[in-house]
């Protein structure tokens, strides 16, 4: 999409290109360095070649007192600047003294450029996949959400699937603006349930970010995931929004539409510095958060509305679903199995039903099956 | 009904006649006698007549470490086998040696007996009794709860009454799975509330089993006597559930029936033990459980919607219904009867007014006479 | 209105005058004296001039054992009766003797006199004020009602108004019935929230008393002003009425009416004694009182609902509405606007947005001012 494009209340702004940048001292030592680390320009800084005393150059140094080892990530999206970043213990410790300030850069009309991938399903009613690439170097938020949105892609494909899947790789906010406005009436019309992936690759706890009422599918399916992966698990507030439900949830988008994370971003130390690298961000911490989508996808394509096709208790043990001696996990697989049926009464689908029994959905899933086998059960129209 | 019988998804099983029963030893003494407890033998078991060394039988006696002075009660329902049950303490003392088990039974088609009794009302609107008559030898679940039902019948018959009582004496599932079949287009149409009344002979709290949304007038009574007669009594949900609101709350049967308990089955220790016997079940228990289900028929019987006559509250004091000195008695029961009248606005059923002003219903029955004669309030329609 | 007039269920009793009263010891000497305090004597006391020793005077007597300083408030409105009232210290150093008590008052046939204001608005829709006119001597409960119920109809005077305003100066209880009995159709139609103003003087707490059933505009509005003016405020139940809020809020009568309070009626230790007085009210506590009610009808008067105009999060930024840099009020003043324009969704009126968000709803006011400038937002029709 070209630079100049007007989208919703929003205009695409010019490209940023950055071949270089260095702060050298009097001795043309490059004592910051962006080929060390692309942090260390302040994102969109205009061209600048100054030499300067240090202190007149302080306004465009940016640090972090209280986390003195991290390069903070500073941005300037929509204000004409330029500045760079550097540990404040590296900052304390610069000399005075004359010192050449040099970024060769450029705004110039470009494109925003995203990513669109359509799984087509039996149906077309839609999932809808967003996650972001804008953030650079930064590994928990923001890699993580293009890596695990990528496997998640692998799986689904790997699936016979009812829902058809819309997976868009965007820059966050303008890239939503962008992609929502080209979409809306097709979106509005066929998206079922949405999860914005965000922040998935840490191995602290997992978190939602609900949408504006928090009442959608989207809101119960990652709720009842997220509590049955992880009892401790945080249930933001679309209060705490600050990703791309900003925009899906917005009045007259309204999509169904949660955020998934591990550690939100804004919630953990590491966040918008250096240290949002590959020692916070792990195998172990990317298989949880690809975990925890899959498990919301799997709840969304099993989930239906059953209702038991006989009046009273149906009679399990004719059919071998009763054990004749009790033992002690068979009687809790047999005790979720009389449950399940005693609320498949057409007025609850598998989540609810998963709710109200207190089990996680994926235990009813082969109960299921086996009933429908038996002949128990049926879908309903609804 | 005999044998045989199809009863929505179950058909009625052969029956069962045990005549004798006995473990002798070598001597011919019999160390475990069905005459002196009918409990020492399974229920259903098979005849048989075999001597065998004490170790091959061990997998046909049944005894509860835990409770080493306990018989246990066990059935064998849907599965032909045999066995004998017996205290832990006597199963150790047995000594090594031949054995002979003897069981003189028969299982044949036969029939199931249940008993009906209707005491007709003022209108056809039915409330629904149903209390179990199928554990041998258990005083608390489960003797107490005919003995109560057949109490509560005659009060009921001494009563000018609003509403036909339905009340069945059944073997607990396949009794109510027959009951319900015969009879699941009547009880629908009429039923506007029931009780399934069991294990309501001890002296410890009191309890209720909801039906499975806990919506239901039924619910609703039972929540608020018993709320009203001991603050800390127990309120299960349908997920405890375990009598025969499986049946009747069972989708599609969706009768408005609860579950009325002191200890429910399998709360309390001597549950399904030669324990659970008169030493537990006392007069003073029954008379506990009597007066919770009692409380409950009175309520629905007195429920009405009513409305206050005037605008503003009415003047009290002109009619007597005012103290002209407060003291501190009477001030509650003014404050009562005034609380009454501004919630009588049509809107609430006088169960559902006690709620809110938190009084029992039954504070509120001589309120109601006296505003009455006053012409302070009418019925509504609703 | 005379006396004589049904009101409701009621009738205008007859006018009470008192001249003098006094009660005397042997020498004349008036150790009770209506002059010095018009508590002295029990409201409404039929005449008397009686010499009796003064142990068959005792039944006359009122005092306060636990407040022994206190003069009580005792009234006897409807049933004939005469007495003193007076500090249980001075009562016990009463010495034993002949007294004379004596009592120049009459009971005739008069009026019932009450204050009535209306202040025309853009519209005829109404807010109802009301306070009351009864309590002789009594500070917090009940001058302290008129006061600040004049001064903020000359607030309301001063202000441009979309409401009329109807504020009404009656005698509690048979006031409020009479005048409702006079104008119920009128108020019935037009009303969209009152106020009954009362005890609203002292330094104390917040309070109100909700309506029947807490769910009019009126107490939306109360409990969002009184929690962001003090999140301790005291919300009391219908249950705890004892103001005119009995009557408004009446089956029939139904007016979306709740009383604000500072130290409620009766929850404070002076209430109806000699100590309610100007050592309990102060100008702070008068102040805070006024800006409770002011805070109440500005947010009634503002309220409205609104539906921002684009899709997606509007661009603050171009409009001057966004900080190019993040700092610490900015950021809180900026997080505010962006979550009040996510609630702008034609769904919520201001005073639902500010409870969703959790700010005051007056830090909302400069917003929409704001955003209409802007045109990012437009009212609804709803």
């Amino acid at each position: 999409m070209p630079s100049g494009t007007p989208v919703f209340d929003w205009i695409i702004p010019r490209e940023w290109t950055i071949r270089d940048a260095f702060l050298a001292d009097h001795t043309g030592g490059r004592v910051i360095d962006f080929r060390r680390n692309n942090l260390h320009v302040v994102g969109y800084s205009t061209p600048v070649d100054r030499q300067l005393p240090l202190q007149e150059f302080q306004e465009h140094l940016f640090s972090l007192p209280d986390q003195p080892d991290a390069i903070p990530y500073v941005t300037s999206h929509y204000k004409e600047r330029w500045g760079f970043c550097l540990p404040d213990a590296q900052r304390l410790r610069l000399k005075p003294g004359i010192y050449r300030a040099f970024i060769d850069s450029e705004l110039k009309d470009g494109s925003l450029t995203y990513g669109e991938c359509i799984l087509p399903g039996a149906t077309k009613q839609e999932i809808f996949l967003s996650t972001y690439v804008c953030h650079p170097s930064m590994a928990n938020n923001e890699l993580s959400g293009p890596v695990v949105t990528a496997f998640v892609c692998n799986w689904i494909r790997s699936q016979p699937r009812r829902y058809t899947y819309r997976v868009v790789f965007i820059p966050e906010t303008i890239g939503a603006l962008t992609y929502l406005s080209r979409h809306l009436d097709h979106l509005r019309k066929n998206v079922v349930a949405g999860f914005n992936i965000s922040c998935v690759g840490d191995e602290r706890g997992f978190s939602c970010v609900g949408s504006r009422y928090a009442d959608t599918l989207a809101d119960r399916i990652a709720a009842h995931v997220l509590a049955s992966m992880s009892p401790n698990y945080t249930a933001y507030s679309f209060l705490d929004r600050g990703s791309d439900e900003r925009q899906c949830c917005s009045p007259g988008v309204d999509l169904p539409v949660v955020s998934l994370c591990r550690s939100k971003y804004g919630a953990y130390p590491e966040y918008h510095t250096s240290l949002d690298n590959l020692q916070l961000v792990t195998p172990n911490g990317l298989a949880g958060g690809y975990e925890m989508v899959r498990r919301c996808l799997e709840a969304l394509e099993q989930n239906r509305t059953l209702r038991v096709n006989s009046y009273g208790e149906p009679c399990l043990g004719k059919r071998g679903l009763y054990p004749t001696l009790s033992q002690k996990n068979s009687a809790s697989a047999v005790k979720t199995m009389m449950d399940f049926l005693a609320y498949s009464d057409g007025r609850n689908d598998l989540v609810r039903i998963a709710d109200i029994i207190g089990v996680p959905v994926w235990d009813i899933f082969p109960i299921v099956s086996r009933l429908k086998e038996a002949g128990l059960i049926s879908e309903t129209d609804q």
